[in-house]
């Protein structure tokens, strides 16, 4: 044991230097004097707000603290200087995010009601008792007529038939709040609230049910061709607003078809060929503005889901392949996506995985990665912990979640040796019941041992995050140990460990690295000024 | 990759082995084939009993489930096989309890209303609407008289007079529900309640204030001399009725008396006279029923509270120290005890500590070792969370709680190879809101990274879960990996990282494992026959 003050006192310093080792923040180069400051001045204004609007009194919010529960602190992040930093922060890549909730759901709804094809109908009279209970039903039928136009309100609506959304808007019972009542019902089934998530709905198991049905209702709407379109356009221009410069969405190509204008099916190509068209002109656009390194582009994760049969994830596997061979440029990599505590494990899919390379190699294609789902569950060895085990025996290149990763000191080990990144998505681990606020998750244990991680969104639409800003927020506010030069250690990793060919990786890296040093400066800048005005 | 499923599975197996060899049901030797089935059969019982009891729909519980919140799931777990089962399995030793939360509440209030000298007072005039929210104050006042007695809930009562608790009780207003009503608010403000964890109190720092408030009702009960001889005893009693066989409880030496039978206040040697006396009934009882290795003993760790000045702390150092001259046999160790994320941490009182061994010296006595709290919290990188660097750096002998070590790659290592343990609370982690449920734990991250653990209950008489069954089954009901050959190790464990001596140890051990081969045998029994009548 030490033997005087001073001696304890540098012993541990040497401790928390040596169990902090494996940090990127700490094993990196030293830092600029720019990053110096400004890694200072962010952790002062946390500490300047989280004695302020942290501990301040507010009617709805029973106990805030920073790194709460995100569907309630939502109304206070926004009001922060440090979300107000965070939103000009370049992010890197966007590498998990599920294609169909990526849109502002304000945006979708203007998009489905600009469309005379969309019509909507309800499986019950609706009324003031069941309306948050029943699930607007959304179709794109281009073809229909209706002739005889009822409220879905009204006692004489026929249950089940379809009336255009935007008639059914108009015409909603003024008791039920009219039309706004109608965006209300409808929005209510696109995102979950907070009286769901930490409420009713406040397991695993519960809030599942509650997500799912979010995309049962979007899914026909985002797959109408004009929409998607427009749809698509968003998504990549709302992720270059919040300082995203790439992203590689999964998209879920388990229905065979996307629909037409005119109502006819199309196959999967067509998706691609619309994808590629709205990418092209968002580059055009963005070098025309002189802003190209803004957007280095995107890339797909083709995606079916885990309630298929092996036999069945065969065409899928092929038509994958397919897609790669004509869109080598678009497919990025391979997932089976779905809710691991329910859905088949990945084992119950090895042979046909197994062959997939195989398969691509006889195809003549280049090489389509696993970047499997895994780990996304609060089980101990239950089968959704376990995909941990098969993700990584497949050579999975990232790992989606990996949320039970932390309990398994061997996989921690060979995620390290093979650089297998985690793709860990703060908010909506939270909102989908893995973990009660920011500082029960296990993002610091997996950062203390120099674990490769990229934060991303998985599903804003449903919890209302858009962008990355709002997840790196939660990071940044639930810990005293991470700084902001651990966030940008995380937005180059998201790059680094992206699909990105090699040349783009590095022109990607050099833009962020600019934009890196600008944004030091002005988080400095509007850092100080404003602990400035506190004192 | 594999180049065929049965290779592919023989990998899996492998990798699976090698991310789980560091468990310590892992590294053992080979199960026994009574352990070998009693694992098998305990398994298939937990199996079973998710599958029914705890998928079955309660009115008052809104999502059961295995290893759910402690309060709310209760009334499921004592109705379980699984809690029979565990209940007679010989627990080992009980490390970590504060001994003043260690009687359940009713045999508590029971030892009161006995004692003519325990009064009753409240600060205002009780009714239906301050009931919930008023502590009732008590105080041995052996020598006061009251000549005009009237109720609590009289709109006449003069508040903070003292009146003698039987009478309170007797004339409490029956709309408040009379006696039964008495009995419920004084419950009440022993005890937690879900509708306080999981409601209105769900954070830590909410909790704690409730929890706190606890010991300030109890407190003066227990300090009271005729109560708490029997105190200890009942103590001692129902822990061996639980199948501990050794007990190291925390006992709060930060007031510096405790009250005689006649009101005088007597120092704390007079209470480790009690506490040795009754102590040696006990033992004396034990013997008499042929019962001897059933129960070994038990021995005090002094603590002080986390208030007190530097300066305050060598009082208690040197109280520790004279009555670890005078009762070598019952003083095991020192702690510092209290909520670490709003009190002083370790480092705060460095320099007293530092010269701890060195005051033991001096006066000639064995050694103290310390036996501190540490990062019993939320918190990452906050004081609560390096005070693990601290209770480290000063030799802590085991850790109590070290809920955040999970975070500490470089402190897990020094854990395993100084053989530093870890008291475990989980019931007492889960209602104080550091996880939600057992699945947030971090004990499985701990399990399988082979630190060393022993499960104690903390304060079970607040959350009502006395003896260790409780903590046992809600780790073993929460995970798929953990079995009963894992709850014998640390069952083992807990006895191996006792302060016992080598001799007692050793004997410890051996009556523990007769009984265990006993346990087993009666657990294959009793669950086979649970299966049959099953199927």
């Amino acid at each position: 044991m030490a033997s005087s003050l001073a001696d304890y006192t540098r012993q541990r310093d040497e401790l928390i230097s040596l169990d902090r080792a494996l940090r990127a923040d700490h094993k990196r180069e030293p830092l600029s004097p720019v990053e110096a400051l400004a890694d200072k001045v962010i952790r002062d204004v946390r500490a300047a707000e989280a004695s302020s609007i942290w501990s301040a009194e507010y009617p709805s919010i029973p106990h805030p603290f920073p790194g709460m529960e995100f569907l309630t602190g939502r109304s206070i992040i926004v009001q922060t200087k440090l979300f107000e930093i965070l939103s000009k922060m370049p992010k890197g890549a966007l590498l998990h995010a599920h294609l169909d909730a990526t849109v502002n759901v304000p945006v979708l709804f203007d998009l489905a009601l600009k469309q005379p094809a969309i019509h909507v109908r309800s499986p019950t009279v609706l009324n003031a008792s069941n309306l948050k209970s029943t699930l607007p039903q959304f179709e794109a039928l281009p073809q229909h007529t209706t002739t005889n136009v009822v409220s879905l309100t009204d006692a004489k609506y026929e249950p089940d038939t379809w009336v255009p959304m935007k008639q059914a808007r108009e015409i909603f019972d003024p008791q039920l709040g009219g039309p706004e009542g109608f965006d209300r019902w409808v929005t209510g089934a696109l995102t979950i609230d907070p009286s769901e998530a930490y409420g009713t709905h406040n397991t695993v198991t519960k809030i599942w049910q509650k997500f799912l049905s979010t995309f049962r209702v979007s899914n026909p709407i985002i797959r109408y061709v004009p929409i998607f379109k427009e749809y698509v356009r968003e998504f990549l221009l709302s992720s270059i607003a919040d300082g995203i410069s790439y992203v590689e969405p999964r998209v879920n190509f388990v229905y065979k078809s996307i629909i037409a204008a005119d109502g006819t099916h199309l196959p999967h190509r067509e998706l691609l060929l619309i994808f590629d068209q709205v990418l092209n002109e968002i580059k055009a656009e963005m070098k025309r503005q002189g802003r190209e390194d803004q957007f280095i582009g995107a890339r797909i994760i083709y995606s079916t889901v885990r309630f298929i049969t092996p036999e069945e994830l065969n065409w899928y596997l092929e038509d994958c392949i397919a897609l790669k061979k004509e869109f080598p440029h678009l497919i990025a990599a391979f997932d089976l996506v779905g809710d691991e505590n329910v859905l088949h494990p990945l084992i119950y899919y090895a042979e046909p995985l197994l062959r997939f390379r195989e398969m691509q190699k006889e195809a003549g294609v280049d090489e389509i990665p696993f970047i499997f789902h895994a780990g996304e569950t609060l089980g101990d060895g239950t089968e959704a912990d376990n995909n941990l085990y098969d993700a990584i025996l497949l050579g999975t290149k990232r790992i989606g979640h990996g949320f039970s990763l932390i309990k398994h000191p061997k996989l921690i080990e060979i995620c390290k040796e093979r650089e297998i990144t985690l793709e860990v998505c703060p908010i909506s681990n939270e909102v989908l019941r893995l973990t009660s606020s920011m500082h029960m998750h296990p993002l610091p244990s997996l950062l203390n041992r120099g674990v490769h991680v990229a934060l991303c969104s998985d599903d804003p639409a449903a919890f209302g995050s858009m962008g990355l800003t709002f997840d790196f927020f939660q990071v940044l506010a639930a810990s005293e140990v991470t700084g902001i030069i651990q966030l940008g250690e995380m937005a180059k990793d998201s790059i680094k460990y992206s699909t990105l060919e090699p040349s783009e990786k590095d022109r990607a890296l050099q833009s962020w690295n600019k934009r890196w040093e600008e944004f030091l400066r002005y988080a400095v800048s509007v850092g100080e000024e404003f602990l400035k005005a506190k004192n």
